[in-house]
């Protein structure tokens, strides 16, 4: 369900660095070009063609976007260049940092990968910043958000579809009881969050609804504006409908005043080689917009072909 | 600084095959032979003879082993038989069980192995129980347990030796005012046990020391019954000076009335192709006595020999 298109025949990445070093030549920057070779290619292509740049030219082809591009158009190219598990242990890095502090951006990488994605950007993360993921996630944050966010980190969940029903039927119970009692950032409640499969955990959600006739994260808005709140009822439904956490996350940068680029950016680099049409279709179901007229109505420029790109236009 | 001895020249697979069914024929066992072969091969060679063993007559060693040994000799061969990352596996498994629940087990397997392996082991508990680790070990602690063993066993600690001084002069700072309010199952305590390089951590119990003058496992004495306090002293030991930690778990084994056989095989067996050496020069220093002449003391028959086998002993 990846939006993101590449030609059936794709030219050798000697011919793909051959035609950014010209895209990088001379006075100013052939910004279209260089949509057109790295928006249309996969993450294997991206790597190879990384290396092929580095070989032939012997210089970083990141270090020579940075110095290229500029703004949006930069942080976009330079995120989807970066390989994913790269991307995410730099995403995770800023999100640890005080300037650009995210407990969202913690929340979803961890919410949404797979465990053995997850584990792999922790291992990056060891090489590159010399630090564990979780001691930086730690150290950052304080109170329940850390209660929250350092297991969510550190997880590794079990990815079979086996479901313990009664299992499940028990510890919707304890989620009810705790919710009832407004314990939100109960050991317990947080014990069943981070360390249970998705698979089991969307069986004691369904459990939650038919016991107690009501979905979770209805019951998690006694206080709206509680961020805890809001983060525990989105990580929630990052673990378990994705595709809708994301629409949401789509909804809020767009409507904006003045446009969230930074989620913008970071939910179409992400998921545009994973889920992103189905994110686009849950979008369209939910704002009557097709979210590539939404994005182009709210960007321009090389950003805005660049995003469109990503989301499979041919004509980027 | 293993103990195990392998000899200059090792047999094929096949014939250490054709010996164990020697030793399985019949009435009777001979278990001689079965230590001869299997408390002088090293892990890579005991894992092919496993394969080759199933290849050749469609059994599983280690049920064959089950079925043929008992006792403490049994559970010795089956465990030293078992891969390293499966073996843990196997033991965190039964820590998080009614009848053989143990919070030092679980402690001692997050503490000691490196970060590489012990994520090795969480994926061989995916395939083999269909569970996570942390899913298993949070379900079956509770309260300060919990706090402490469930981030243990789902670090992933960066292992470079770099070391920040004024991080390590700031925590010990943190340490001991945590420790004076007797907050010992602090939050920020925890954190920095359970996420900071075995090298930070060292340095930081070092300013401990420079500053406060005392160890802080001295400190965390304040109440020597206590169960919690025992955990958190030796997970600390078991972090920066396992062979410390190792010597006092075989110390307690030997001299308890009536030997704690589990103990003594699990670090026997766990530690022979690690670091054996080390905590059996450790032992000696400590009690003045010779590591093997203590277990030749305290056992007998085939789980002595094999114990002494896998200590280094030629004649076992």
């Amino acid at each position: 369900m990846a939006t993101l298109k590449v030609p059936s025949t794709v030219p050798p990445p000697s011919e793909d660095c051959e035609q950014l070093q010209k895209a990088f030549a001379g006075w100013g920057t052939n910004e279209a070009l260089i949509i057109q070779i790295l928006a249309h290619r996969n993450g294997a292509q991206r790597k190879k063609i990384q290396e092929t740049y580095y070989e032939a030219y012997g210089e970083d082809l990141l270090k020579d976007l940075d110095s290229e591009l500029s703004s949006d158009f930069q942080r976009a190219v330079m995120l989807w260049t970066l390989e994913p598990a790269e991307r995410d242990a730099y995403l995770v890095n800023e999100a640890t940092k005080k300037l650009t502090a995210s407990n969202w951006v913690l929340m979803e990488i961890a919410c949404s990968r797979s465990s053995d994605h997850l584990f792999c950007v922790r291992k990056t993360y060891h090489a590159k910043y010399k630090k564990s993921i979780e001691e930086d996630v730690a150290h950052h944050t304080s109170g329940d958000f850390r209660r929250l966010l350092v297991p969510l980190v550190s997880a590794f969940r079990y990815e079979g579809d086996e479901v313990n029903m009664s299992l499940a039927k028990s510890e919707a119970k304890i989620f009810n009881q705790k919710i009832n009692d407004k314990a939100y950032n109960d050991d317990e409640l947080i014990r069943i969050l981070t360390t249970r499969s998705k698979a089991q955990l969307n069986a004691t959600l369904n459990q939650y609804n038919d016991q107690f006739g009501k979905a979770i994260t209805k019951d998690l808005k006694a206080d709206p504006k509680d961020e805890y709140l809001k983060l525990l009822r989105s990580a929630i439904k990052c673990l378990t409908i994705p595709e809708k956490y994301y629409e949401k996350v789509l909804r809020l940068a767009i409507n904006k005043l003045g446009t969230d680029e930074w989620a913008l950016t970071r939910v179409i680099i992400t998921r545009a080689e994973v889920d992103l049409k189905r994110i686009a279709e849950e979008y369209l179901r939910r704002n009557s917009v097709p979210l590539d007229k939404a994005i182009a109505g709210d960007t321009s420029g090389d950003y805005e072909r660049m995003l469109l790109a990503l989301m499979g236009h041919d004509d980027a």
